[in-house]
């Protein structure tokens, strides 16, 4: 088993350190990746720090991973050395429950295998994710990258980009779709761009007046400041779906009253504290309080080929893999647009 | 303006008891109804005590209304003398905004004019329901009742039927439809038969042992003991669409679990206390949790020709007009399989 280099958490109170993992030799559906850049998810800082209760260490993180195919095993038919490849959220399931089957593997019965902080299925470790020099995953879950986009750009669409694209797709925004964003972080900038991309009327909800421009400049059509009660007015009872990125503490029931009859509201960001909604909320325009996580293998590749197609990536800072702790500071205090890419020659 | 004997509460605090009301003389477009039965819904009792904190008095409740037409307006098209009709929640709306263009009256803009308990668009007075003699209403707002189901179990189609098809339509219940119904009163009754009608598959859900005869009675294929372990367990991830027609105080978590991925939770009852729910808890599964208030008046004449078709009416109780109180007590402790009807030639 070949040593790599990596960085990672000893502890749950530890900064991200280097360290050496092992991987895999390829096995014959195996496919060996060269990592070139890495994005940073706000998941790779609550899972280092413990703040799921999941953790288990040493912890590497990472899971927007892009870069270069080394190796691949003897069976494997969708890669061959030197393409370009990407890895996401996940590196296996069980293949054989219903959503498997249906291509729904984030959601597998018995819990996917994440590239992070997993059991491997066969016993034989804990996986590992992108602070690293390279990675070994099936080739079912490894995902091909266009040669037409900056790469380092890329990275993050395996998780941002999914997280967003996944909801607007299965509740069919389009056009003719009133879309409004909640939270202009990594998620909520590549919700902007793949919402506008897809036809939707799309307007930005926030709380800060600094992000109008920002905003206009991604794609979106509109801009509500929701501190101004004149302007929170006028889109009430206005969207047809909103897309709530934001993992701070907030109030669900404000954005419910944003919703027109049968609109829906999606939370991809987990705050610290549940949403405490009053039935007549719902009840009361016949709305819906719903969650959607990631996406599975064929709708990622949908969602890159899309970008592609579109010509999106995410807005990034990229970093050296040594100003890791640093980038999570700034993260945390929202001090990034939007999201920070290791470049993983620097390790 | 004739005057009409009728039943009602004069303030929060008073029994139900008889007194008068003014109905107006049919417009051009006015159906004037003989009733003949009137449901009692518990949005009777909590308007006639103030629980919502909107009645106005004297407030006369009731809109599952079914009798005969005894006058209509020269211009009324739909109606002639001596026809059933029936009259639900609604009696007006604005009639020009998106919803009331969609025949989603009871979403309204505005808000839609109430059977009872709301002020008139005209400024005429306050509409008053069922608990009288007559009713004078606009067609649009009257119903047609078929003369094959038995009359008096029919008026509760009026708003429990509608408030459980309404849902189990919009959300496409049917044929391969996994559905738990939660909570066995008026509306929960109705969700079963209509919902195995449709052709779903019904499981009741109860805390309850003693339900589970009923709930085979009604039509429901299964029968799951909320407080058994091992029940529960085997129903975990299992359901399309949870019909919620719960109104005391339940934990919202432990039903979201039950749904598979991609699964729907429909409240119809209105708790005091709010939903409580971690974020967690929508986004695996891609679970939504959603709202939906009783059905506009293209819906409900679908719902009563549906009824119609396939021979389902309310299970009731029939009452004279004087043993409301004692009605009223009776509902609150569940004392009902499943809907009290009034015989208004009693008054």
């Amino acid at each position: 088993m070949p040593s790599v280099k990596a960085y990672g958490a000893e502890s749950a109170t530890s900064a991200i350190a280097p360290l050496t993992i092992e991987r895999r030799d390829p096995k014959p559906h195996d496919v060996q990746i060269e990592i070139l850049f890495c994005g940073i998810c706000h998941s790779d800082l609550h899972t280092a720090r413990n703040e799921w209760g999941n953790a288990v260490y040493p912890c590497v993180p990472g899971h927007e991973i892009v870069g270069r195919v080394t190796a691949v095993g003897d069976h494997v038919k969708k890669f061959k050395v030197g393409d370009l490849a990407g890895v996401g959220c996940l590196v296996d399931s069980c293949r054989e429950c219903d959503n498997c089957k249906d291509g729904l593997e984030q959601y597998c019965a018995g819990g996917p295998t994440f590239s992070y902080g997993s059991p491997e299925r066969d016993g034989s470790g804990i996986t590992h994710g992108g602070y690293s020099k390279s990675i070994v995953s099936h080739e079912d879950f490894v995902l091909h990258i266009s040669d037409k986009l900056p790469l380092a750009a890329t990275a993050p669409l395996l998780c941002a980009g999914i997280t967003t694209y996944s909801p607007l797709r299965h509740w069919k925004v389009g056009k003719g779709t009133r879309v409004g964003i909640l939270g202009l972080g990594g998620l909520g900038h590549m919700g902007v761009k793949i919402a506008a991309a897809m036809g939707a009327e799309v307007t930005m909800l926030s709380h800060s007046a600094s992000k109008e421009k920002d905003a206009a400049k991604l794609g979106a059509h509109k801009f509500v400041l929701t501190s101004d009660a004149e302007q929170v007015k006028a889109v009430t009872g206005y969207f047809d779906f909103i897309l709530d990125t934001v993992s701070a503490e907030h109030d669900y029931n404000f954005y419910l009253a944003l919703l027109r009859t049968s609109g829906v509201m999606v939370c991809v960001g987990v705050p610290p504290t549940p949403a405490v909604i009053p039935a007549f909320n719902v009840i009361f325009g016949r709305k819906s309080f719903a969650g959607s996580l990631i996406g599975g293998l064929p709708e990622t590749q949908e969602m890159l080929d899309f970008c592609a197609e579109h010509n999106i990536v995410s807005d990034i800072e990229l970093i050296r893999m040594d100003e890791i702790n640093e980038a999570y500071e700034r993260m945390l205090k929202g001090d990034v647009r939007y999201r920070f890419v290791i470049d993983m020659s620097t390790l």
